[in-house]
């Protein structure tokens, strides 16, 4: 049986394509005339809510207050670190003027007058600002430990975008600490990683590997970087989110200095930690399917939507008013902790047309009334993770209404869970853990062309020139070094690059 | 019996000096080393995260979707609405390259070979990229209505800056609609002005005057202008919030055009509305007095902070358990419709400094715990907004632990009652009606050359140049009309500046 997909390219086809695919069909974003910059449309902005929604809580949960810091940030900032703009490739937006003139042929342009002193940069992360900010406010030990955190969109201008993964503007949250001992700004980096595993667990059900990152990826000026990594569908990794402990580096650069107990002055220890837009570029990439997104309930703007199968006629008033009280006594429940989002859909487009939009935009639950389901006491159920039955036909199926108000929470969790469980047993069946030397990693990256998941292998850690040797070897097969998975097993042989004794287990893949 | 306050500077002193400190002294924001620019810290976000959470949800219930658009907007798109360019003094912040390299100098210097073809404008407001975004999703009247909200930064090159009320980068929302008919982008326009309005008096406590601004404050293209007012402590007016009916002029500039159900093609109607930051400088200058802030408990961070009094002793160690017995209680309790927010406050600090950090900060209700207090089973109690006793000692009075939770609940909403009701009757007192010539209202603003309030008066609603004298005539006093109030008496006289017949009641006042 071969069933007709909702979308024109399909992920065996190419998976880039269909990546863009989704994001049109789905109503997530659209280009917006301005480079690199992306319209989040209200499905795809509603997802990021539930996001922040979700997350948020749990960066307060843990202590963490937000706060706002400025969008620009004078150039002088960025001069004092030259070792943080190294990182940033200085592509970033200078602003150098600030007023618009008639340029005497119709148009305008920046007025010659109003030429800033110093230039502007539009934030590409607020590090430096932020420092500046700590070292205001930090003199003693009982001002420690600050924890802050921040919501904003920043700018780093890509000259290859693709929307969400990497696009000119983008939204995070950046979390920036600082602690009296090194010991604490640690936990507090680790903390803030299994965060964000647990947050993609449990809210995006995208099964990640938490890990340190090796020394060649890490942030400019940390002491270590941890990462999670997510397995998209075409077996390539994408980092989901990540967590540094600065150690004093950044602390040293903006004079982050308290007074210890004793009375003496020390350097702060700081940690920052980031999650973007890019998370629903790896929810799209996980849960997505040739009929378009599927939306985990738990980040789902409506979680169960009600589509009344009108036509004009006298009866359509009584399909709406059943459809109604379905909504209402759906509006009662609780699912995922939380209370449950139905919509009724009552925009005027034709039933089949507005059942597809809602698959295409993956809405974990559909109903479908119609004159006959409501003369049985019924609703039509659509199950977004199950869309078809066995003999390939869409499995809409009769339940009473009030019995699938019953079952409509658990339903929800259900479906969290099974989406959830399919990348995982994906993840796990794409890591292959028997490769042994460099030859068998070379043949598992190239039979076939396709991406066939991750190798985990054990090496050395090698530094320096030693390591850039192996992160060469493989850029040659465009693969990274993903992270050193936090639950790896134990060493037990030879590092494969540098055949000396194994001290830890990596992950290498390509990678987004 | 005089009271020595927290503040070193009381409203009566210095309004404006007064106004700053107690910024500085709740932790509201500081300068950030950026012009014009603030650092929103933790207490003061806190208090802009609750105001958008509840006018979110106020925003949602009525049927819009929340969406995001980009930062930049190219410099073109300014070209093509002259007039509306003109109404934002084309003061905006200018990106004109797209790299930083180094300048030989030890410094860095934006790079003249990574120059921007077209520059591109920080938003001053959304308008224009939202206009051509609807021109692209509305083609038929099934599009419409398109409701749409954006919470934003946006950028205005401000000269003069004041903390919260006029920053050169501010946050805002900005609502954005289309619609079939006049009609329904009219009541539309109207719906918003009344959600602002009740969320302003039932959110912030804060009491504001709905009603049409005048022809010359009209939004540049707007067909009608609505605002919120609120007066603050010194009599002057603070335009808290706007809600435009835009008729088609923004439609036929940017081209959103719908086929009608004739088959027909018509120009959509559209509304915008927005507050912002601003309407926290609302809330100190309504609720603020000589000890700081005071925030209404719907909008507060925290609701209760319990300081317990530690001592380095032995018993730290009961008090603290004792208080997170009651913390756990209170954090069960529903006030104003959500969960009491209640904070045990373990700072490394000592007790009368937190104390008084929290009545400088506004907290509504805190709760002191000594070992006289735990001992004989009770709690200190202190209410914000009756912070002094008739003697005028600090009103700290024992109750027991569980009589507070069992009053604390309706104590918050006695307490948000208190301060709408203490911003009521100021506002009532200082409106002046009496008022039927210009002379009267001359000697009005003149008297003790502080700022007595508002007048109402009735006016015969010119226009054009006849407005233009009116306008210019209130500005030599530094007066302007603040709005004509939905609500207002029906006109029984002449205008009191043109003879004619009069036609509407309007304020009139000086204003931030």
């Amino acid at each position: 049986m071969s069933i007709k997909h909702a979308l024109s390219v399909t992920r065996q086809d190419d998976f880039a394509q269909w990546y863009q695919l989704v994001i049109t069909e789905a109503d997530l974003a659209e280009e917006s005339g301005v480079r690199g910059c992306m319209v989040i449309r209200p499905w795809g902005f509603g997802i990021w809510e539930r996001i922040q929604r979700l997350l948020d809580d749990r960066i307060k949960a843990t202590g963490h207050d937000n706060c706002y810091f400025p969008l620009f940030i004078p150039l002088s900032y960025f001069e004092k670190e030259a070792e943080h703009v190294e990182g940033f490739a200085k592509e970033m937006a200078v602003v150098t003027h600030h007023r618009l003139v008639a340029d005497g042929k119709g148009g305008l342009m920046p007025d010659p007058e109003a030429k800033l002193e110093e230039p502007l940069i539009v934030r590409p992360t607020s590090e430096t600002v932020i420092g500046s900010a700590f070292a205001r406010w930090i003199q003693s030990w009982r001002d420690l430990p600050v924890l802050i955190n921040q919501w904003a969109n920043v700018v780093r201008w890509e000259m290859r975008t693709r929307m969400f993964l990497r696009t000119s503007e983008f939204l995070w949250q950046e979390g920036h600490t600082a602690h009296a001992t090194p010991e604490e700004a640690e936990a507090e980096t680790l903390r803030m990683l299994e965060v964000y595993r647990s947050f993609a667990e449990d809210c995006l059900a995208v099964p990640v590997v938490a890990g340190e990152k090796p020394e060649n990826e890490r942030f400019p000026g940390a002491v270590a970087t941890y990462s999670i990594e997510a397995m998209m569908q075409d077996g390539k990794a994408l980092q989901a989110g990540t967590s540094h402990f600065l150690g004093t580096n950044f602390a040293a650069a903006q004079n982050i200095r308290f007074q210890n107990k004793e009375g003496q002055f020390e350097l702060a220890h700081t940690t920052s930690w980031g999650v973007s837009t890019r998370l629903i570029g790896a929810v799209i990439m996980t849960h997505g399917d040739d009929d378009g997104l599927r939306v985990p309930p738990a980040i789902a703007p409506w979680q169960i939507v009600i589509v009344p199968m009108l036509r004009d006629a006298p009866e359509d008033e009584a399909i709406t008013a059943y459809c109604r009280a379905l909504q209402a006594s759906l509006a009662k429940l609780t699912a995922l902790g939380e209370p449950v989002r139905a919509l009724l859909d009552l925009k005027p487009a034709k039933a089949a047309v507005k059942r597809w939009g809602w698959i295409k935009k993956g809405a974990p639950i559909i109903i479908e009334v119609g004159g006959r389901d409501m003369a049985g006491g019924n609703v039509s159920v659509i199950r977004r993770d199950r869309l078809y039955r066995e003999d390939g036909k869409l499995d809409s199926h009769a339940m009473s209404r009030t019995g699938f108000a019953d079952a409509a929470a658990a339903m929800l969790e259900d479906i969290q869970t099974a989406l959830h469980e399919e990348a995982r047993t994906r993840l796990a069946a794409n890591i292959d853990r028997s490769i042994g030397d460099y030859a068998g990693l070379e043949a598992f990256f190239s039979e076939g062309g396709k991406y066939p998941g991750w190798v985990e292998v054990q090496w050395s850690r090698p530094t320096g020139d030693e390591l850039e040797r192996v992160v060469q070897k493989l850029k040659a097969l465009k693969l990274t070094i993903r992270n050193a998975p936090s639950d790896a097993e134990e060493t037990d042989g030879a590092c494969l690059f540098t055949g000396k004794p194994a001290v830890e287990r990596v992950l290498i893949g390509r990678a987004y």
